[in-house]
């Protein structure tokens, strides 16, 4: 809403820097896979649909100069930039589901030219990046049924406009909630280590008139056990069949302090965050970052002793037991989830 | 073991600037009050058990140069340096336990000359001193009985030899169960806001060989689920009749997932924390602290929007319903907590 996450412009990839934010909103644009590929890695770009979108004009920024005269040599490029992109961050299912919409668009039009070829999965990024909005806007739609006027919502990390094209999963649904007139308040995890509910989530809340409270990580149980919140909403990074959920690190505490507190915990995601090829969260690659995230405040100041141990996942996996509903842009999925997401997810 | 965490040297109060650390050993020499009241507030000096001998060297710093002629006007001065030193930080009983113990010293001795109660009120601090050290030691002895060989232990802030003379308490169980031969690993929660884990307890145990794993607040949950963590043992910044504990923030959080997780919560404190006034937690006061501690990382660069509302409590209480244990210098406290502490509480 007034901004743009990610975009194609002149010839390159535009994204807002998100390191930067909330100081300074500065776009960088992107024209070569390696700049890319860092984005992504370093978070300039980040947020699961987000990601989605970066893999396909990603694929696109990829292909777009190749010489290839026939479709073998064509798609064998398309291959390794495609396995180049996906090796940028592990955990985020959107990223590969962007990246295999590219491969089967130009796997099914093998016959077409190189110079169509091209087009068509320009237009495919493109088809992506439009599908992320409506989804979007229908998560928004059906996820705002569920907050009554008055609700307090606590969220983590940023699972809103800056993670998605524009309107967001999570914040997509108190964006929507408070269209519909209600009065809903936001209290916001800052999401140690990288900060994003600080940085950005009360960034964009602030900026789009959203009351908005910023809170440590290990603060959140104190606002639940004082009736403070009445739900609570997070994005996801990559669901799976029976329901459990890949999201930022802190997510699967918060799931148990909600059970404990029996305050609704929901999830809030396209179906592109689904990977219905994984049974069981055990299944899901959790990214390891670096120490000096943690040893190093926002990568500057040290605030630990040199060379100390480090436990560092980006990311933990809320197992299904412990989520209420997941919001999705074909309606709201609730227990059982393994038949439920079935059924959803059959639909096209 | 090896270093003081407060002293008194060359007529001023010799402490270690805690808000240096890791970076910088440094110690202070604290010749008024003012100078003390900050040192407090801004937690250069900090830790439970340490408030309650800085509150006694306080009250001899204050009084020591008193020129007053009579009993009257010189208790007069002292309530007027109690109720000073009593408002730099409302939640931590040790610091109101240390100043009440100095006031009843001089009300006890009410007929001694000024000079010689000068000296009474010196004593008196030194041995609340002295009494510290020995209770760590013995807090560590009835403690290390808990841990086994092996053991993954937990902890959130510091509460360690920083926290208190020279041993610490929930540390010092960790040290005197290493001392026994017993190999321990202690994860430390970073500790947001102030990052007390981090900077304080990796350093400190690191010094002392320990093997230490440092983790943002919002990971433990995840650690418990893989099966890593064995026991959970923290300090505590007060305890009421009936068990329930304030401590640092996030405390709170962790017995609640302790609770889900079957893991044992333990918290490790002298007798001069619990407030025998305070039926249950409901009473303690919460310190809130300001915002720049949450939205400008350890008070230098901005990560979160100027003038954005924010919630932070430094302090948390736990239920005791959620505490295995209590460690005191007098014996484990086990359930029930009303009965066991008072009968512990009365003997001298």
């Amino acid at each position: 809403m007034g901004i743009k996450t990610i975009d194609w412009k002149e010839n390159s990839i535009k994204i807002i820097d998100q390191t930067l934010l909330p100081g300074k909103l500065e776009y960088l644009s992107i024209r070569d896979l390696k700049t890319l590929w860092s984005a992504i890695r370093q978070l300039k770009v980040r947020g699961a649909p987000v990601l989605g979108a970066a893999a396909g004009l990603g694929v696109y920024l990829g292909i777009k100069d190749s010489g290839a005269a026939d479709f073998r040599y064509f798609f064998q490029e398309l291959e390794q930039v495609i396995r180049y992109l996906g090796s940028a961050r592990p955990t985020a299912r959107n990223l590969f589901w962007g990246l295999e919409r590219m491969k089967n668009a130009a796997r099914e039009n093998k016959s077409r030219t190189i110079k169509a070829l091209k087009k068509i999965l320009f237009t495919e990024a493109l088809k992506i990046i439009e599908e992320d909005r409506f989804a979007c806007r229908k998560i928004g739609f059906y996820g705002a049924k569920l907050l009554k006027n008055g609700d307090n919502v606590l969220t983590v990390c940023n699972a809103g406009i800056l993670a998605t094209i524009d309107y967001g999963t999570a914040l997509g649904v108190v964006y929507r909630a408070k269209h519909d007139g209600k009065k809903i308040k936001v209290f916001a995890c800052e999401t140690r280590p990288l900060l994003q509910g600080a940085r950005l989530t009360t960034w964009e809340l602030k900026r789009n008139g959203v009351d908005v409270t910023l809170l440590c990580d290990n603060m959140a149980a104190v606002l639940m056990n004082q009736g403070k919140i009445d739900k609570v909403i997070t994005g996801a990074d990559r669901i799976v069949c029976n329901g459990d959920a890949a999201n930022k690190i802190g997510s699967y505490s918060l799931a148990i302090l909600c059970k404990h507190h029996k305050i609704p915990f929901y999830i809030a995601a396209p179906f592109s965050t689904f990977d219905l090829n994984l049974k069981t969260g055990k299944e899901i690659i959790i990214e390891e970052r670096r120490s000096s995230e943690v040893t190093d405040l926002f990568f500057k100041k040290p605030v630990a002793p040199k060379g100390i141990k480090v436990f560092n996942p980006a990311f933990d996996v809320t197992p299904h037991e412990f989520i209420n509903a997941i919001i999705t842009e074909r309606g709201v999925i609730r227990p059982p989830f393994q038949k439920n997401i079935a059924i959803l997810g059959a639909k096209i």
